[in-house]
């Protein structure tokens, strides 16, 4: 008799997690002897908690494929960070006994590092008390901070939206700065690893194009070295381009904005590098500024996702399930790059004791020796991995979206579980 | 003898201002019996005055078809509004000064309504100063504040930016809600007129769909209404999407975010709409927020151009010189549309003493009673004008724009002139 499998989004989304789970949900589909049906958690691990399961058996094949240009959680997803075993045992042994009443076999975590390592604790568990779960974790992160896989699925999205906004804003700077602003800053994400802002180089076509300066948040913030290159940019280009992640950071590991607030993984809540870095060159230089905040546009701009990320997105979710079917367990499918100048891709797969809470920063070597700018070693990492287009369908000028009915399975269980 | 043209971009650029450009030098090329060479001012007008002249004769028939899709502007722009005829007389006569000298005869100016002023005065001078040009303005402002033309050149994309960012963002936001952010912010441009946070409500298919508020200039704000309205959009939804006008303000005309600095034009520089109501919200109702700031990624955004918006700003270049051919002079190429439920427009004239100086605002009818939401006849009007896409060309994973070589002509005038 075939088990049913779980897969719910977890922390925060991307342009193609829902590729993801189109991969996986597609892929199921053509192995019903084996995989009954899919059940989605209704905001992520909280519905499972909650017995919360979105049937997915119930959307159309076509609902299901537009998954493939949708952006954001199509299910929900959610920060809530399962702590240990001995800290969280009632959350996780809620977790099986919903899985059982539901005839749960396969679990696909779609997620992150913290993710990861919630999916290990069910692997762990599952065995401990003697219902069998295969937990597959299955790679997001804007960040790209994952390691083992070569890359993030949701990365090179970002990444490619980072590169274009950051070309098309330089050009507009370049013909206002004669008279009006002279620096524009754009803030993009990135907490601990600076991926996101090394993508700005993209930009660039050769040496010295903007953006003029990159802050990683592996490099601590200098201040006179800052405002001097900033100096010697406008006095030699005219203009400069400066593209920062929330995370920068001072010597010290202090935030160059912190807004004094955490969210529920005890993480800060960042915002206002790009305000506070045009407030300083405004103050020591005089220039007129402009800045942008990207926030939620970058990591949503499915409309300008990376072809190659849409790809790889939807084959770590085929993949997955095809662990599942191979009776793996407590593993990742990763993304393994060929070597050889031309850019090839394959799915491999880790261990996700090797993977849970190891965050993957910038290297050095990718990083210049005068902090600002990339190496030709990151370009070469970069470059593929925002390379082609994947136009979403348009209708009145926006693009469509999945319109999932997202039924909800009648719940089994008496008992509540109250988060 | 066939006389030369003189083409300048004029305060803050566009997605689509160089296909306009595009327009004009495509078209002066087709009648080169009548239009010798077209020059573009570098920096706009201050070029003319500095006698900075860009021999576009020089660039090949390819890179002058390029600028259809590349944003900002190629020959650079300025904000450096000439004052009255008695206030900045030499400035006038040096115009005149330049232009005899450069045996140019027509001159046009792509701008908004400080460029048409500035215009209209040039075909003033002419006249009393026994030197014959012909002035022509071509509208363009991505604020969609020019009267007369149905629509502004500019707008389009920037409404198509806003539109497809605010759809894809609140999928983001509706997705993280239930543990995590709760209200998203953006704030987009729009300095006394609502008209591009107008068309965040395009990203909506049906009533209720999110941005759940707009706030518009034209709408006093009601710091009590606009709370409640968020309390109530968060506890039926569970989440709230708001675009915010970086121009929305008090009864009292006092800007929610003035950073207290101004432009060469007076104008205040604005920016900071959106911390300044998450902060409200936070203190006010405790939500999680987030908030972005598109700044010029909305109007540099040439990778989500409106297709009618790029048709648009073509047609008033061609038509402006097609003016010139027919000797007109002080007029201003319109967009007109035609009556009918299908959207058809064409290109009409409007004189520029009716254009200078007039700001076209929302009409009142355009915003629905509460203020947060525009009307089905606002809808009407705003739907077709980001219709249609018109991806640009890439490679390397990101768009390919223009590089004209810009090679100044030889200066023909030995006095320097101090700007």
């Amino acid at each position: 008799m075939a088990k049913n499998a779980f897969y719910a989004q977890s922390g925060g989304v991307t342009a193609v997690i829902n590729t993801t789970a189109c991969g996986v949900i597609e892929t199921a589909r053509k192995h019903k002897n084996k995989i009954g049906k899919v059940y989605a958690g209704r905001n992520g691990i909280i519905g499972a908690l909650r017995e919360e399961l979105i049937d997915t058996s119930k959307e159309s094949a076509a609902n299901i494929a537009a998954l493939k240009y949708t952006p954001s959680g199509a299910f929900g997803s959610c920060r809530y960070k399962l702590k240990s075993l001995e800290q969280h045992r009632a959350a996780y042994e809620r977790l099986i006994e919903v899985f059982k009443a539901h005839d749960i076999g396969y679990f696909f975590y779609n997620g992150g590092g913290d993710s990861a390592d919630t999916c290990l604790k069910i692997s762990q568990l599952s065995k401990t008390m003697g219902y069998p779960i295969q937990a597959i974790h299955v790679p997001k992160t804007v960040d790209n901070d994952l390691p083992f896989t070569d890359n993030c699925p949701g990365f090179g999205s970002v990444a490619k939206y980072v590169a274009v906004s950051t070309k098309e804003a330089a050009l507009d700077v370049a013909s206002m700065c004669e008279t009006s602003t002279r620096v524009f800053i754009l803030e993009v994400m990135g907490r601990h690893a600076g991926w996101i802002a090394a993508a700005g180089a993209l930009a660039q076509e050769k040496d010295g194009d903007a953006p003029h300066i990159i802050l990683f948040p592996e490099i601590a913030f200098d201040k006179q070295k800052f405002l001097q290159k900033v100096k010697e940019t406008v006095t030699k280009k005219g203009y400069c381009v400066i593209v920062a992640s929330e995370g920068a950071q001072y010597a010290d590991g202090t935030f160059l904005a912190d807004a004094g607030t955490t969210d529920a993984f005890g993480h800060k809540q960042l915002g206002g590098v790009a305000p506070t870095l045009a407030t300083l060159i405004k103050q020591e230089l005089g220039y007129k500024y402009h800045w942008a905040l990207a926030d939620y546009l970058q990591r949503a701009a499915r409309h300008i996702a990376s072809k190659t990320d849409v790809e790889q997105a939807y084959a770590v979710g085929k993949k997955a399930v095809e662990f599942a079917l191979q009776g793996k367990n407590a593993v990742m499918p990763t993304i393994v790059r060929a070597k050889g100048k031309k850019y090839r891709w394959s799915i491999g797969e880790a261990p996700l004791e090797k993977i849970a809470n190891v965050e993957k920063f910038m290297p050095r070597k990718f990083i210049s020796a005068d902090g600002f700018q990339i190496t030709k070693a990151c370009r070469d990492y970069l470059q593929p991995l925002i390379q082609g287009e994947d136009h979403p369908p348009y209708k009145n000028g926006v693009p469509i979206h999945a319109k999932l009915k997202n039924v909800l399975v009648k719940k089994k269980i008496k008992a509540d579980f109250k988060i």
